[in-house]
């Protein structure tokens, strides 16, 4: 039996890790691209190794591939090597040294610019660009692209952590990569080989967050402690102190300070170039 | 050679087929999960052969394994099979019969209304909620999920499409499916067996979307003329017409009626729950 062949015990002990011994969906089919899938864990601390040759490539060829809102194609992504950009960024995201330290560190951007210089080589207007809509299109394309990335590069036995904290200044973010308007990154992603290994983090279980037909919370207060102790062991395993789930998202969302500017995001992209009407 | 070897000339086939003959990214690392990806095509047309059992909670797990911002997991998802409300929703999205064909569909939601109920019931204000903020990183959390189900429904030989036109009506999908306020249906996806087999859509060239330090856009015109050509010839190949990408993208963005409703999606979002402050 090799790590080519997924077998029901390893499911079994995929979906444990995910969600924790006591919430175990129906067993459904597997296979080695899914399991792969299922073992994803962020990664913040990486070894210098250089990524095989192509391997950036490859990794957008995946992005490519995702689907995307009418072809329009809307991302676009920078890499980013230089030291000094990546220290400006790591000092934006609050100080993740990892942004200095992963082998690869991509940017990858909502971007309606390149539809903007089609209109205006074509001299044709584009109505539809200035419109939450195009910003969300392309957010989502951008995402979509990046996920394929991600779930290539761990197929490759490489690492991935996003970094949404690029939103706390999204103007400099453009300034530093010279952005044209119409384009934002959305956030940052590190690739590299982990440097620790480490431990699935458990997630909410199905009951929470898939629904038939209509949407049903009105067990969730249950679901939810029982949440709070799942992860209050994980976190306390791994060194994270004792809280829970509930604790967590209080100190993530619960003072605008927290935001570290993010809560100025509207008037940044309208300064770049997305009025969001 | 059996499937599950990637084969070198099996990736520069690949690859061509994604960009072009003329367009070949440099060969990097590759393995049976990136070819799965690079295989990707949506589909319109659904056998109506159901899924094998638990596929519906292999996907949800795939989905679950995704990362999150900041472990808020803000998003959920529906699995609608009634007839009536797939009906509903195809109308809402101009008529897409799929939708109603599909042995599963999927709504995908940016959900913040977890919180929101998480805040009542612990008596704590989240005064990160109402930001425009928590609507991206929920609807990038939807995606980076939504995305991670379609790897793995492709890796089970499924095909899907994504639905973004739910965004025509926002408020009417949350009717029909009772979402609380703060969630949000960003986009559906059919998921099913493909009734007709389908080509690879060739997407822009890698010389148009990946930047290295910063964004050049210099050589774009040229690039596009010529994607314009590989897109015009795809489509010609596939019935869809002899227009290449700038023509679509004129056709998509040049004018306000053509977002049938998405053009008061801030208003929309503002009713059901997002500030967007």
């Amino acid at each position: 039996m090799d790590s080519l062949t997924p077998t029901t015990a390893g499911r079994q002990e995929a979906l444990a890790a995910r969600y924790g011994a006591a919430a175990i969906p129906p067993a459904g089919p597997w296979n080695e691209t899914i399991a792969g899938m299922l073992a994803h864990r962020s990664v913040r601390a990486f070894r210098p190794d250089a990524l095989p040759e192509g391997t950036l490539e490859t990794l957008v060829a995946a992005a490519s591939s995702a689907a995307t809102s009418s072809n329009l194609q809307t991302w676009s992504v920078v890499a980013v090597r230089d030291p000094a950009k990546r220290a400006a960024m790591a000092a934006i995201a609050g100080g993740q040294k990892h942004i200095e330290q992963c082998p690869l560190f991509l940017v990858w951007l909502a971007d309606v610019s390149r539809n903007a210089r089609l209109s205006e080589a074509e001299g044709v207007a584009l109505e539809g660009l200035p419109y939450l809509e195009a910003f969300l299109v392309a957010s989502v394309d951008a995402a979509l692209a990046a996920q394929n990335a991600v779930v290539a590069a761990e197929s490759l036995g490489l690492s991935t952590v996003y970094i949404g904290a690029l939103r706390n200044d999204v103007v400099r973010v453009a300034e530093l990569l010279d952005l044209p308007p119409g384009a934002v990154g959305v956030f940052g992603l590190c690739v590299g080989y982990a440097a620790v290994p480490g431990e699935v983090k458990p997630r909410l279980p199905q009951s929470m967050v898939l629904h038939h037909e209509r949407y049903d919370a009105t067990r969730e207060q249950t679901q939810r402690a029982a949440y709070d102790a799942v992860l209050g062991e994980f976190s306390a395993r791994n060194g994270m102190g004792p809280d829970g789930w509930t604790r967590r998202v209080i100190g993530r969302l619960g003072a605008i300070k927290a935001m570290a500017g993010r809560d100025k995001l509207v008037a940044a992209l309208r300064a770049i170039g997305f009025p969001l009407k």
